[in-house]
């Protein structure tokens, strides 16, 4: 069966995956790709649902693991109502975040673990990324980034919170055989999409 | 140190759980007994706003895996906000539905099959029930007794999925070593709660 291409970008809050993720839905669309863009937590009705209880600021007392849980059923509506059928019919999946995002924030900077992963491994299945670009900013500068907007629930979190996100990337782009290009995302826009691009190019 | 009694009901929908409940409360309020009661999916802020979601009949897309999780998510809040602290302080906590309910519906009767224990392992931990009464009552007279109400998304399945469930609690009672207790719900109201204080009474 012929089968579409799987890109998910992660990084952390601030570090400039919009504006990529925009460039490259702009690259697609110029050169007549078939394509779809989603986003986690999120891309579904149901998705959405869930989405707005987990980054509710109201929603403070929120156990780790109901939040791993809760990301995890988004996943799983996401997986089956539109990742894999568009991947079964050959389109290409720009994600916005996937289970890397709960790997680095639940596993690592929670300090949940392996079990993140294990609970996660039914929604997944097989339905994993070809490439993931994972934008590298560190937290401070990431803050920095987006005091403009009004944050969430998890954007809200204290500076080591979001370094041990940085540092549960950095662990995920090691173990990961080259499926995660970490990129430098201090640098500027246009040459972090030259990176993105080539790699594309090379994959299409 | 001491630990309360953790009791739960279980039952197909129409069982004739809450009557049996109230009924046990009002026993526990005038012997003194200090008990809280809660219920699932719910229980919490956090789970209420989960339940409005796994329940609303306007979300019928909704994938069986995600379902599970969204009862799991619910689930962990529940024990870590509620369940487990009523224990520890010693009291007493009757819960309409527990983990069983999700091996009946989801596991059973979905047929997730054992995921649903494998991914509700995280959010139970050693927090299991000591005494779970199954109110077991033929899925047409579950239907015929709920007649009256708006059903929701679940007592909304169809006759051959309550079968399930029904045939999903009798194996969950049969591997229970004694802790499922099983109650032919078609009896008389009086008679079932006094099965029901009975055992009650040489647990206490």
């Amino acid at each position: 069966m012929k089968r579409g291409l799987f890109i998910s970008f992660e990084g952390g809050d601030g570090s400039g995956k919009s504006t990529q993720i925009r460039k490259l839905c702009d690259f697609l669309s110029e050169n007549g790709y078939d394509y779809i863009l989603s986003r986690e937590p999120g891309g579904t009705s149901i998705g959405e649902q869930i989405r707005q209880i987990i980054l509710d600021p109201e929603n403070s007392e929120m156990d780790y693991l109901t939040e791993a849980y809760l990301y995890a059923a988004s996943r799983a509506q996401h997986v089956s109502q539109v990742i894999r059928p568009a991947l079964e019919s050959g389109k290409i999946v720009v994600c916005d975040r996937f289970l890397d995002s709960s790997i680095a924030y639940q596993g690592y900077a929670r300090g949940l673990g392996a079990c993140v992963e294990d609970i996660n491994s039914y929604a997944v299945g097989d339905c994993l990324p070809d490439i993931t670009f994972l934008l590298k900013v560190s937290p401070e500068t990431g803050k920095a980034r987006r005091s403009s907007r009004e944050e969430d629930r998890i954007e809200n979190e204290q500076l080591d919170f979001h370094q041990r996100v940085f540092n549960g990337y950095e662990k995920i782009e090691e173990n990961s055989h080259g499926r995660v290009i970490g990129i430098d995302a201090s640098m500027d826009i246009d040459t972090i999409f030259g990176i993105i691009r080539t790699v594309i190019e090379e994959r299409l």
